[in-house]
């Protein structure tokens, strides 16, 4: 969106102020693009390396020593070297006592080692103060300027005033530095940077395995069976109509599975009366996972607005509703206007339309410099209020829309009921239970539960 | 999105480096929150508290310690309890002089006193130095670490170097700390949390009025005037037809009113001849809602586009175009197609799709992180230049659709005109003013007061 | 989105704490603006100024001496004068020495002196330790408090620590100082508030010649051709039917050049042998400006997904369904349903939608908050994996819809092949080159020479 002006900023001049000074052990791909940023910043930097000559490669400004005299030159040593080669750091130990070195190594699988290569890096060379950073940032964003990816850097060590010298040096090019605490965080600091979607996977394996369910389902109802009866083939409905009936069903769902801890959550502490006993696992995990769920949810809903607005377009429409009207014309045929199917044709839409509407809202708040820019309060009457009131607009959609069939046996194909109403199960029930819950003789407990009310107290202040 | 990876931080271990000792009155929910984020970014924690044990909900590493011990502890003190209970701290005056009071309360109403907690806390203890901060932090969010909502402290206080001593906590932790001055700006931070879009009222109570009185318009219009002259029942147009009418009419009326204010300050400039005194309070506030004005507006037209696209699935519309079709050929009669009509139809749609599609644009780069990257000139070139041009291809829309309409009598239904014409009046009016204003004789003069230029100029420099 | 507590934020009180105090030369808009804000974050402001007189425009609470004796008052001094008036400090040089002065200024056009304001402030005072700053911020956004446009403040100088006292004043008005480097980038700083979206020149000049040719190429097919051979004015095809042609042409076009870049760059590599020598500067160019490419190419995929979806409201479209039913009607004719169109035309809508949504999906990865919340191999997972996916199946959506025309010889008027023939070339290149570069065989030393392997190593370790 923006030219980031340092990517082409001038490397520093001779200035009268002195510059810190940094050495980096390792003349690889990052410890080469940490050099050039630093030297970027005003930094000084000396190169540790085993032949103390200028590669073409170093950065322009950057001197190259011995391992020995860079770390005699400097407070901060960046260990750019992998974590095999940490051992030849051994003959140092001497010289790198008192220093801080900034482990920036990554692995390449979650959990390669036992212990983190920090933890390990400080347990070779006791005397010196370890500190992880720059991990989670990539040698060519550091080189290109195009940080597109996180600008964070997360920092942990057991020494404060270290922590506090790297990070210095981490704002000074850019990043935005996170203390993570001491270097027991360094494992989870190193597991970050593996990480694909983690809080993902349990919504999208979920709605992976009812998308299939509910495919199969009406594959049996909708293609199979009228070729079995009817001998029709429509199989060109796999397309278009099954996933339309699919991804509908998928959002109504997944919205309402998005409130159903909730409701638990507030039967639990009720039950317990207390709101300080630690709600089961599972339930843990799906609370911290809901916003996932919801914009998984959102999605779906999203392919079915496309998938309803292209109706008109499919050629299978446009012969079917040529051929009734054809049908009418030469029956000598006229039908009139049938107001209730008007009615509810145009309701259970404009239901949809402002179900849709709402589940935007939810999901644009939800973006993170959204959420970022409102206080507690407004996010939770949005999530909240706002959620129930989306789920509320698309439970009463689907039921508009189905209303007249759930009583036609032609409805139950080899006994198999419509999809739809498979899908207002959840919905409903998260409905009905938070309608309970809204009851003054429920609800008041409840609040006081939440203000830290105990029934049958086990402490108090 | 991410799952960060302090939620499941490591405590921090026994380190050779001094940490530096927090101390935290109250051991309620927010006090403890506050200790467990704190013990993990590696500080050291001792909890005041009445009686001197150690409750199981106290975070692991804590000590809990009378009052007085545990201020005698620490530099800065945490006063996690609530208002009414202050002034027990009296008693502990001397203790506490020269200390850091850190005031995190928050009240449950607006302006629930006339003098901010922080203040008042300053008045109990002249002697120390008392620094409002974290009250817009939710326990909750701390516990569980997911920020969703803002990451901003709010950070206030009188005593510069004990500011800056708590705003190196809120950084610790991973929080952003906003320095807002002097602790007299303890009620703006106080009232913050309380606070529910407050810049979105006036938008939204202008729409809702607004809303209202088109849907009664359109009521007697479009259902009321065909039951009484033709015993015609359209009740159901309530659901889709009226609302496709009140949406558009609405999102043209409150794109046009945020120009409005710009045209009306060049105005008012121009008058006076000066930029340099103040604007009239109503006009100070609309230019400070205008984004807020236009996202509705854009919900408005999102509406409208929804509404627009279901329309050949409605059931009304099928059966409407279907009986035209058979009356055709009832009489044996082929409608040749109109080039004109065909011409309108299209040139209204694409205008409606270029303006739709700009005013996404717009309200795309109105998001917080977009607008936070692009600098001023483009934000100006975004919000202003293609602004006038989604008003001017919005009412363009709008005139094609209705073109032909003007001059037939029926749209005249009890001489109500149709609401698209009343739709068209204020961004008439603007982007005549605009046009005007453009023409040299203005824009020369009008520039050059915006520059500092006065015609009769108070000072001089 | 919110209200930042800070616009009506109280003026600092008289405390006990010594405020560190800042002199203000200059008191135009920027000057008093830049007082106002901070005054309000407890700072002492001096304005120099030729008379010492108290202008009603002056924020109360600074007072206006001068220019010697503010500058004497203060150990920073900052600059609020334009370049032209800069030589008025050379009297002052001696009361100057060793002051850090904050130059504020900015340009009316790009480069327009051979040296930036900065370092010609540099050169007139050498005394002075000279920081480039707040240049890219305005007075009526510091003023108003909506700072919708950047906050980020670049801060150059070639003396440290007077560097790290002026972003100590950014951070304690609420901004974002980002350190630049030394005074060597002021120029870059000094340009970078007078761009226009640099970024975007090259994708949207691209887009707009591709239109264009587009544009006239259809006309000479769909409107000229019916014109001259058939007598058919079907001119109102241009305000829908040609630019639901054009538009998804450059959406697939320019999403191809957005992962041709990365093809070509594999071939040079595995050519070369080696990462380590520099691409092609049109190739470097091309790789930064690859998000911007398919942001538009999203533009343009959505408005053919508007102009797509409003096809059955046009009455053009209307009449030629209406009259084709006519027509069979009164030949007695009914066409069955065709089982293959129907697989056809569903597939190839199913396929634009599913190709759409991941489109939709890549565009919100690529606002600015968003990819700053995912760690690199989450951001590579999307913007590759999703990418190359959505490249497929809006290929084959492409491929779907226009297969049957491509062996008509119907489907070429005047030689000239249809325009979604033109659009499949390079989608096709690109998928078929990527294609072969997955086989092993070129997959395997491609891998390598990424992890920093050379055919021919220059030099090692």
């Amino acid at each position: 969106m923006t030219s980031n002006p340092s990517n082409v900023m001038a490397l520093t001049s001779n200035t009268s102020s002195k510059k810190e000074t940094v050495a980096i052990f390792g003349t690889g791909d990052f410890g080469r693009a940490l050099a050039h940023k630093m030297i970027q910043s005003g930094y000084a930097v000396v190169f540790g390396s085993r032949q103390a000559q200028i590669s073409s490669l170093i950065p322009k400004g950057a001197e190259v020593l011995s391992h020995t005299e860079a770390a005699q030159k400097a407070a901060i040593i960046i260990i750019a070297i992998p974590r095999q080669h940490y051992n030849f750091l051994l003959p140092l130990a001497e010289v790198l006592h008192g220093k801080v070195l900034v482990d920036v190594s990554n692995n390449l699988k979650l959990n390669q080692y036992p212990q983190s290569n920090a933890e390990y890096l400080a347990e070779l060379i006791p005397g010196a103060k370890v500190v992880k950073a720059f991990n989670t940032v990539s040698a060519w964003a550091l080189q290109s300027g195009t940080l597109d990816a996180s600008r964070q850097v997360f920092v942990c060590g057991d020494d404060k005033k270290a922590k506090q010298m790297v990070m210095d040096i981490v704002r000074a090019l850019g990043l935005t530095p996170l203390d993570q605490g001491s270097l027991l965080a360094a494992q989870e600091i190193e597991n970050y940077p593996l990480q694909l979607f983690p809080m993902w996977k349990f919504p999208i394996l979920l709605s992976l395995g009812l998308t299939a369910f509910f495919f199969f389902y009406c594959l049996i109802r909708d293609v199979i069976y009228p070729y079995v009866n009817e001998k029709k083939d429509v199989s060109f409905f796999i397309a278009i109509s099954i996933a339309n009936r699919i991804c509908p069903t998928m959002a109504l769902i997944l919205l309402a599975l998005v409130y159903l801890p909730g409701v638990l959550a507030a039967i639990i502490q009720l039950y317990r009366g207390t709101k300080y006993s630690r709600f089961p696992d599972w339930l843990d995990k799906w609370m911290l996972c809901r916003k996932q769920l919801g914009l998984v949810a959102l999605a779906f809903a999203f392919l079915h607005v496309l998938y309803t607005l292209i109706i008109p377009i499919r050629s299978y429409v446009r012969w079917r509703i040529n051929s009734r009207v054809i049908s009418q014309v030469l029956n000598n045929r006229t039908d009139p206007l049938d107001n209730t199917s008007a009615w509810l044709s145009d309701s259970y839409l404009a239901l949809g339309i402002l179900g849709f509407f709402l589940f935007v809202l939810l999901g644009i708040t939800s973006l993170p410099s959204v959420s970022n820019s409102v206080n507690w309060r407004e996010f939770r009457f949005v999530q909240s209020k706002l959620g129930y009131l989306t789920l509320i607009l698309c439970t009463a959609h689907t039921l508009v829309y189905g209303g007249k069939w759930f009583l036609y046996a032609s409805s139950y194909r080899w006994y198999l009921p419509s999809v739809y109403m498979l899908s207002l199960i959840v919905p409903c029930i998260v409905l009905v239970v938070k309608f309970v819950l809204v009851f003054p003789c429920l609800d008041k407990p409840l609040t006081r539960i939440r203000q830290g009310w105990e029934r049958n107290p086990q402490y108090s202040e």
